[in-house]
């Protein structure tokens, strides 16, 4: 495996997994040749006239599908934690004999520890999507057969709709599906809102299996997959755990750190004037974005102001605002609590995104750099506003990447984050793993200061005012590490073996995970 | 130009305008190879980061997208007779000294007379779409330059879909858009209701401009065309006129034969035992299918029995159906008045298709042969069930296929027409122009009589008891040819030349127009 330096000056490979790949070249700078991937044509005669694809169970669906070993065979996460179909798919595969699959998730839980056994035995090669918790762990110990591929939400959509993963089968859990393959995910005893995870998986894989837990009659409306796309569908007793789905109610954080940080990145948006009639941000599920997104509105309560919309993960927090009338639309890429999914299926100002529309970079643009302001976390950031989102400081692989990638492109992309976590400073000379560029980031938002990207003079001038603590990141750094005792240990890798990549949202390598050694 | 009789033993040439053509094999013969098309790879690098695509007027917009000498330009035809932005469009084109266009519409319209100059000084080569009235009588007298190209709704995203016709540059007309491209037609001064039949442009084209009477914010929501497919916006005063984009009322018949037929279709449905609980029918938005529509609303409301789905074109009289609780759902590919765009901007059981959805017959299945009955109108029927619904006796081409030839494909097939009409018998020994296969032709109800497709013994059966007047086709042309003194002069046709074909739902070329001579 030949090692070059990218343009971010991170060591990447030039080949992984047998296939070539393209460093990172900064920004905006890789332009794509080629064309868009087309997958077979098929024909109507191939298919049942009265439109109806129901198999008898997975494993004869995976059968006619074709399955054999090396396939890349692909899920989505829109049933999170509470997911058991994707268990019990390698359960099935593994029980048909079937090796070496390429699992191209949209995102994996907790839940899916249960699937180490299958990359231990070789049932799994190898796993492209996020790799969190137990799964990281494992492969950050260099247990994996194959290099694990990190993609942001965009990037997962451009690498399919580029050509550059080919899936063989997706299959893709529905919690409400018609006879003919039609989906969505808003009705159902395992409802989880949208299903625009699995929408380039719809779309461009050779076949597409449907599995529901609630089938209806002829048409599934709304039809967010399209049962023209769909070649088999197989109804079983149970998707998943609902209460793990979906959560009945989102928490809002009781830390006095992160309340005061939600409150100052809140005031940040009043006092740099991005929080005016007709502004957009996106905010997330966590504590303190949860706690950002109420202070805020306070404040635009306060001040009569209303946005036009609201980029979600959406909560029962998001979906008030939009009841009362503070902004005209949610664009929501995934529904986090009940209310979000009854919102979703029941209000049609509250749109159900996908990838595509949200944040492929490989299109004629895409809403993310509309957004004026998106709050993001982050594990690590560093002292030219690179942040890291996958890995601690420790050299572990915990996180995926979700849409943090894509969301960078806002017009103020802000990161809040704790200035250190359990006694480990978060503000590096240098982040362990680049996962976003500096001239992406354009605040840090911290409990001890708020430090503005240098490149923002215009943001830098608009808060000269305000009564923020601003100040560099140097200074807060060295506060920090004052409190923590020194900057954290570095992690020890064998910097020979890389277990994993990071793509940038372009499908080019920004970095690489080693081996984490004892 | 080698020409060669195709299973249906039509005479077909096997080049049209320089591209090689595959002939007729029979229903569900051909099977496609190869992949679908897929048009350049983009970046979002090269497009604005505020979303801001509104470009200087249409003529800036098509030279930013590099028109040129020979390209293919589509449009869509939701705007129907109202439209004044496809002849805008050619003006300009014409303005910008540009020859040899291949106009691709999904549809023509009277109100596009005004491109016979176009077609005449070589701005417009030829067009491959409906090609009606005035645009067809001049093609029919050999007028244009390159042979003309007629394909049903499915036909046409198949064909692009395939890459069969490669659209250089499509021009949208959107109701309502914003800078960004996303765009609806439910919204604004010029609101047509679905913008379905542009969807394949969208997505295939190698540029797209959206072009609209009513700018809003981003986002335009719904999004039917995404803006991630688009390119330029163009600002312009009007798309067209709105009392011929949609009517304030559609008229039922008032011919007593019409009502007599529809009554007749009514009862066939209900005494077949189609007519049951979650049936499904397709009615367009001519006369006689709008009375067919309120006989049939009687006997369900006389029998307690409620529809799945209605597929429409719909208008006010399916709406109602909508609202009184007698269908679930309207799967509406255009709506004909005003009633069907408001029902499709606030109903969500009132259901925005695309050929995609309904009609492509090289997807993975399409609605269409879900659908319980089909009641389609034609010009001509012969002894062997088979139809035509472009030309007259007289061999001139009048009419487009529309959807006719993909709804061919429903469970019960009901073609509904007159015996004559201006004293023309329209029951021939061989259709003019064939278009539908009689094999799909399940029934042919006219106002003396109903014809059964001897293939169809299950329909024979379920009618025995029925009061309605079942004959034979025979026995119902020998009446008409009695009255109206014999069969129609045969046509004057130069056989040598082929003004246009028509091709079939799977891109093959099932028939040929030649020029009418004197």
């Amino acid at each position: 495996m030949k090692l070059v330096k990218n343009y971010a000056g991170r060591i990447v490979p030039t080949e992984i997994n047998g296939e070539t790949q393209i460093p990172f070249k900064g920004i905006d700078k890789y332009k794509p040749e080629g064309k868009i991937y087309g997958p077979p044509i098929r024909s109507s005669a191939d298919f049942p006239k009265d439109g109806n694809k129901v198999t008898a169970g997975l494993k004869e669906a995976l059968k006619r599908a074709g399955i054999k070993d090396g396939m890349t065979i692909s899920t989505h996460h829109h049933l999170r934690n509470g997911d058991i179909l994707t268990n019990f798919l390698f359960d099935t595969i593994s029980s048909m004999g079937i090796k070496n699959i390429r699992w191209f998730p949209s995102a994996s839980f907790p839940c899916h520890e249960h699937l180490i056994k299958y990359l231990k035995d070789g049932t799994i090669h190898h796993i492209e999507g996020s790799m969190n918790g137990p799964l990281g762990r494992f492969t950050s110990e260099g247990k994996m057969r194959g290099i694990g591929v990190l993609r942001s939400h965009g990037g997962r959509y451009q690498s399919i709709q580029d050509g550059e993963v080919h899936i063989d089968i997706a299959v893709i859990a529905a919690p409400s599906a018609d006879p003919f393959g039609n989906a969505n995910g808003v009705d159902g005893k395992s409802a989880c809102g949208g299903l625009g995870f699995a929408l380039a998986d719809s779309e461009y894989a050779d076949k597409v299996i449907i599995v529901t837990d609630n089938l209806v009659q002829f048409p599934c409306v709304p039809w967010q997959i399209q049962g023209n796309n769909v070649d088999y569908v197989v109804e079983i007793d149970s998707l998943g755990d609902p209460s793990k789905i979906v959560s009945g109610t989102t928490e809002v954080t009781k830390s006095p750190d992160r309340l005061l940080i939600a409150e100052y990145v809140a005031q940040f948006l009043e006092d740099s004037g991005i929080m005016k009639n007709g502004f957009s941000f996106q905010a997330g599920a966590g504590g303190t974005n949860l706690a950002f997104a109420l202070f805020l509105k306070e404040r635009m309560k306060k001040s009569g102001i209303k946005a036009r919309f609201i980029r979600g993960g959406s909560t029962k927090y998001l979906v008030e605002m939009l009841q009362e009338g503070l902004t005209d639309y949610i664009l929501d890429g995934q529904t986090f609590d009940l209310d979000g999914v009854n919102s979703m299926r029941n209000n049609p100002k509250h749109v159900n995104t996908t990838p595509f529309t949200s944040y492929n970079f490989h299109g004629k643009g895409n809403f993310a750099s509309i957004v004026d302001a998106a709050v993001l976390g982050a594990t690590e950031v560093d002292l030219n506003f690179n942040a890291n989102v996958v890995s601690h400081s420790d050299g572990y692989l915990l996180h995926g990447i979700g849409g943090w990638q894509n969301c960078l492109f806002s017009k103020c992309t802000i990161i809040a984050l704790p200035s250190f976590r359990d006694r480990i400073p978060v503000i590096l000379d240098e982040v362990t793993t680049l996962c976003g560029p500096g001239e992406l980031v354009d605040v840090i938002i911290t409990e001890r200061g708020i430090a503005i990207n240098p490149n923002r003079k215009d943001l830098i001038d608009a808060l000269k005012k305000s009564s923020l603590p601003i100040k560099s990141l140097k200074e807060i750094q060295r506060e920090v590490l004052e409190i923590c005792g020194g900057a954290p240990t570095k992690p020890k890798l064998d910097r020979n073996q890389i277990v994993a990549v990071v793509k940038w949202v372009d499908g080019t390598v920004i970095d690489s995970l080693f081996k984490v050694i004892g």
